[in-house]
């Protein structure tokens, strides 16, 4: 089967990759999308992404487990920041939790419309990479950023999505952002932990002490499943 | 003296790099700035660039010498388009060029509030480095892109542009977007010709059968000014 790739390389340049009929897939490595499979690899019934601070305090009072993260570090009102750790199955499993963050909850938000929007992570790279395959067409991962601004792991993402889609199918390259995300995966990818220790991303979460969870995010394949968008009510389930 | 280099991937993110006091490069390698400089280099009084295909008629029909290029095509009423060749001496010399074109002249446009504005290109990339040097303070190179993606040609200016200053002066190194710039160049700067061969921007021009322009707009040091935006009348100026 012949695919199309894209790596449109921040959510704010959504609207200029942005094709009808894509498939979408968010990419926020460090940590969005990463936690978001544990949380539902933990039994979590469901993760309802929320872009604003306020919303997620809402469905606080009303008694949801949330997680809430700015800037790298939990909200104090909430009951997780963005570590995959916060949510182990004794505080999760069969509930459905409330999430925001800093980059990955806002870039959800902005490609809601498209055809199926699933959640991306190393974790989740090869069962991410079948579905595609079994679904076709034109998939775009949007890289989540910070703020914004382009960063390195979510681009080293795209590259390794594009590198395994493009082991069982064949894939059309016409992106310059797609190159430059294979060139970063090409020249990272014997030692990714090494590669991005050097990055704006990883020096943050040195500073508010969150780099453990940062190998953990860089393991490929400890997920087997995918988080998809459920429109009809705005829910991320397997 | 310490300088500090940011890499801005496309105009519309623009914003989300923007800080007061910047002085901004727009590289448009393919090949609007590569064409100003051109145009001055043969004499041109000054470049008067504008966003919208209707002012340049407007200009024209006062008697104006235009330029104007779409989708890497020359605009039908337009004088020239966007290769540096289609301004000669004979053609410009003491006068007044009005340039629009479908990526260059926008992010102009975008970063007209900045400090001061330069056009960067590989050939006026030494003077450039020395120019900024005599300022000093931090330098964000805004990469044209194509109708706001990334596109590796203006990349690799900006690569290119940092690691020149990283010879003259210390460089503070904290964006990935940098980062991934500085990776390309190091990866293309033996032979950027054969590197960009396989990139969206080539291709294109390619097809209109504007490749030929390619190795002048990748040659470095052909010219020896900087153009300049003059904030009282919106031209650029040596």
């Amino acid at each position: 089967m012949l695919m199309t790739v894209d790596v449109c390389p921040s959510p704010a340049l959504y609207p200029y990759y942005e094709k009808e009929g894509d498939i979408v897939i968010v990419a926020d490595i460090f940590r969005a999308s990463t936690t978001i499979c544990a949380m539902l690899q933990n039994g979590a019934s469901a993760v309802i992404p929320v872009a604003d601070i306020a919303e997620a305090q809402r469905y606080k009072s009303e008694g949801y487990r949330v997680g809430a993260e700015r800037n790298a570090r939990k909200c104090d009102f909430a009951d997780g920041g963005n570590s995959p750790f916060d949510y182990p199955r004794e505080k999760v499993e069969g509930k459905e939790v409330v999430f925001t963050t800093t980059n990955g909850t806002q870039a959800i938000e902005k490609a809601r419309n498209c055809r199926q929007l699933f959640v991306g992570a190393f974790s989740n790279l090869q069962v991410l990479t079948e579905k595609c395959l079994s679904i076709g067409g034109r998939v775009v991962v949007i890289c989540a950023g910070w703020q914004n601004k382009i960063n390195i792991e979510d681009m080293l993402f795209g590259g390794a999505f594009a590198e395994r889609l493009s082991e069982k199918s064949e894939i059309t390259i016409d992106s310059d952002a797609l190159r430059i995300a294979l060139e970063l995966w090409r020249k990272a990818k014997n030692n990714p932990l090494e590669y991005v220790k050097d990055t704006d991303h990883y020096r943050r979460l040195v500073v508010t002490g969150a780099d453990g969870d940062v190998p953990y995010c860089l393991q490929s394949d400890t997920v087997h499943f995918v988080p998809c968008l459920d429109k009809a009510d705005g829910k991320l389930k397997i």
